[in-house]
C-alpha cells in the first residue's frame, strides 16, 4: 500500500522543496499539509503552500489551516534572519502566482486526528516546523499517540543548534509543544540539523532546474538560489544549504536514508538550556519510543532528491 | 598477540573498580598506570593505585606520576561533591594497606610517548579523568596522534552532564586538553555518561564480593558500597552506581559491548556551554577519528564485570 504523507509546514524555501520531494515520490500520497509559523506567518505559509502544489500540479492536495503561535505564546513575529534567509514572501522573493483555492474549514488539528483514525499505520506525519499543532492534536485526543507514526525536522542532539549553542529553531518556537511530544509515547524520529546540514545544494544542482526551461524549473532554481546566498552569509564555510525540511520527507518515504539512534528525547524547558533536544536520563533504559537520524547516506539522498524534484519540474 | 594498556586514573572508587577489571581481564596486560587529578589530588591517586595494585595481587605494575593540574591553571582543589562522591581518602574510606612502592621516576608523559614507540597499535591508552597527561603528551610528540589508541572515560554527548546541564565532570576539568585531544586526529572513542550511567551496580552486586570471605572482597565491598551511598544522595532515582571508569576498560577490551556513532568531536571552549563535548560542524563530513559509545550491552557488561572483579578478588 502507498505511505500517506501529511506535510506540516512553515512554508519557507526548504518546506516548498519538501513539498516538491513528497510530490515527486511515487511511494507516497500526499493527502494534505497543515500549516504552521516559524519561518513565516501560518496565512503565509497557507499561501505559499497552495500556490507551490499548484505550481507543481497538485491542486487536489487539500491544506488545513493550524495554530499561529506557540500555546505558551500570545503571538508570533517572524525573526529576523527568517525573514533574511527565506526573503520577505517566505520563498526566496521569486515570482509565484497566487492559488485561486483557499485552506480548509477543518482546522489542522481535526484533519491530523481524523487521518490518523482513516489510516492508522499507513500515514506518517512530518512537521517541518515547531510541533504546536501535533502538541495540540495530541491534546485533544490522547490515543493518536498510540497510532501515528512522526518523522520531524527539528532539534539538535549531537552537534550545536542554530538559533543557539543549544537550540535548534524549530524546537525554540515552542519546546512546550516539542517536549510533550517527545514523551508522549507516540513513535517519533527526529531528523535534526545532526544530519541536515550533511546533505548541501549549491548552484550545480539549481543550474539543472533552471536549464529544464519550464516554471516550476525556474521558480525551484530562483528561490532556492536565493536560499544558496543567504547561507553564504549565515554559514559561509558550509558550501551549500541545508535541504533540511526534504530530508525529513526523505527519512518518512524510505528511513533506510538514515541511521537512527533509539533513544528516549526530551526537551529542556527550564534553566539555561532551554530548547535543547537531549537524551532523558530518567527514561534511559526504558522502551524507546523515539530515535534520532545521527548519520545520513548524504550521497544517496542528493540522488534521490535531485531525480525526483527535477522530474517533477520538468513537466510543469 | 595480547592487547597492551595504560590506565590514567585519578583514584577514585570506580578507578580502583577499572584496576580490577583490567586485571581480571585475560585478553589484556596492564603495563602501567599514569596518575592524574580529578577525584583526587594526583599524590593521593598514585598512593591509592599503588595500594590496589598490591591488593590485587599486581605489585609489578608501574605507576608513573602525571600532571596536577589542568594546563591552563596554576592548581587544584578537590571539589566538595568529589569528596562526598569518593570519600575522604579517595576510596570511600575503606581500609586499605598502604603499598610500600613509590611512583617511577620516569614522567607520565615520557611513559606514554615510549610505550606507544614500543608497542604501537597494540596499545590502548584509556584515560578516566582529565585528559591533561594525554594533551601535554601530544604537544610533546605530535607524531603520537598517528600512533596511539585512545578510549576515554569522559563527556555527554546525548544526555546532559553532571557538573552542569551540558559539561561532563573530566571533560570540565581541562576543557583545552580534551579539546587538544580530540581535535589531534588521534583515535579517540568517549566512553560518557551516554553509557556510563546505564550501566549499574548495586548491594546486590557487592554482597557477592563480601561472601567471598577476602580482604579484596571486603575492600571492593566496603569501597564500593559507599559509593552507592553517595548516588542515593546525589541521583536519587538511578537505583545503583555508574560503573564509569570500568566501562571505559571493557570497551578497551571488548568494543563491541557498545555501539558507537563515529563523529568527530570537540570541546566547547568559549562562551556559556564551556566544557560541553559535541560534533564539530566544520568537520561533519571529514573523515572520522573519534567516535561516541551512544548505546551498551548494560547486561553483558555487567556480567562480564562481576564474572573479572570477583574471580580476581576471590584469591586475594
Amino acid at each position: 500500500m502507498t505511505r500517506k504523507l501529511i506535510l506540516d509546514l512553515d512554508t519557507g524555501i526548504d518546506d516548498a522543496l519538501a513539498i516538491a520531494y513528497a510530490l515527486g515520490s511515487p511511494e507516497a500520497e500526499l493527502i494534505g499539509i497543515t500549516t504552521t509559523y516559524g519561518n513565516v506567518l501560518v496565512e503565509d505559509s497557507a499561501r505559499n503552500c497552495l500556490a507551490v502544489l499548484d505550481l507543481l500540479g497538485a491542486p487536489h492536495v487539500p491544506v488545513y489551516p493550524g495554530l499561529p503561535h506557540a500555546l505558551a505564546r500570545d503571538g508570533f513575529e517572524v525573526l529576523e534572519i527568517s525573514a533574511f534567509i527565506h526573503g520577505r514572501n517566505g520563498l526566496g522573493d521569486a515570482a509565484l502566482t497566487p492559488s485561486p483555492r483557499a485552506v480548509e474549514g477543518t482546522s489542522a488539528v481535526d484533519f491530523i486526528i481524523e487521518a490518523s483514525r482513516a489510516h492508522g499505520e499507513d500515514l506518517v506525519y512530518v512537521p517541518t516546523g515547531p510541533l504546536t499543532n501535533l502538541a495540540a492534536s495530541l491534546k485533544k485526543d490522547p490515543g493518536l499517540a498510540e497510532r501515528l507514526t512522526v518523522v520531524l525536522m527539528g532539534g539538535a542532539l549531537t552537534v550545536s543548534g542554530n538559533v543557539s549553542p543549544w537550540s535548534e529553531a524549530n524546537i525554540s518556537q515552542d519546546p512546550e509543544a516539542a517536549d510533550a511530544v517527545l514523551r508522549s509515547g507516540v513513535s517519533a524520529t527526529m531528523v535534526g540539523l545532526d544530519v541536515t546540514l550533511r546533505t548541501l545544494l549549491t548552484y550545480e544542482h539549481t543550474r539543472r532546474w533552471r536549464e529544464l526551461g519550464t516554471a516550476a524549473g525556474d521558480f525551484l532554481a530562483d528561490m532556492t538560489d536565493y536560499y544558496i546566498r543567504a547561507y553564504e552569509t549565515t554559514a559561509p564555510g558550509l558550501g551549500g544549504c541545508g535541504l533540511h525540511d526534504p530530508l525529513a520527507v526523505g527519512v518518512a518515504v524510505d528511513p533506510s536514508l538514515v541511521t537512527m539512534l533509539p533513544i528516549n528525547l526530551a526537551v529542556d524547558l527550564e534553566g539555561p538550556t532551554r530548547g535543547r533536544t537531549i537524551g532523558d536520563v530518567e527514561r534511559l533504559s526504558a522502551p524507546r519510543t523515539s530515535r534520532a537520524a545521527v548519520a545520513v547516506d548524504a550521497e544517496r539522498f542528493l540522488t534521490e532528491f535531485m531525480s525526483r524534484v527535477t522530474a517533477l519540474a520538468r513537466t510543469r
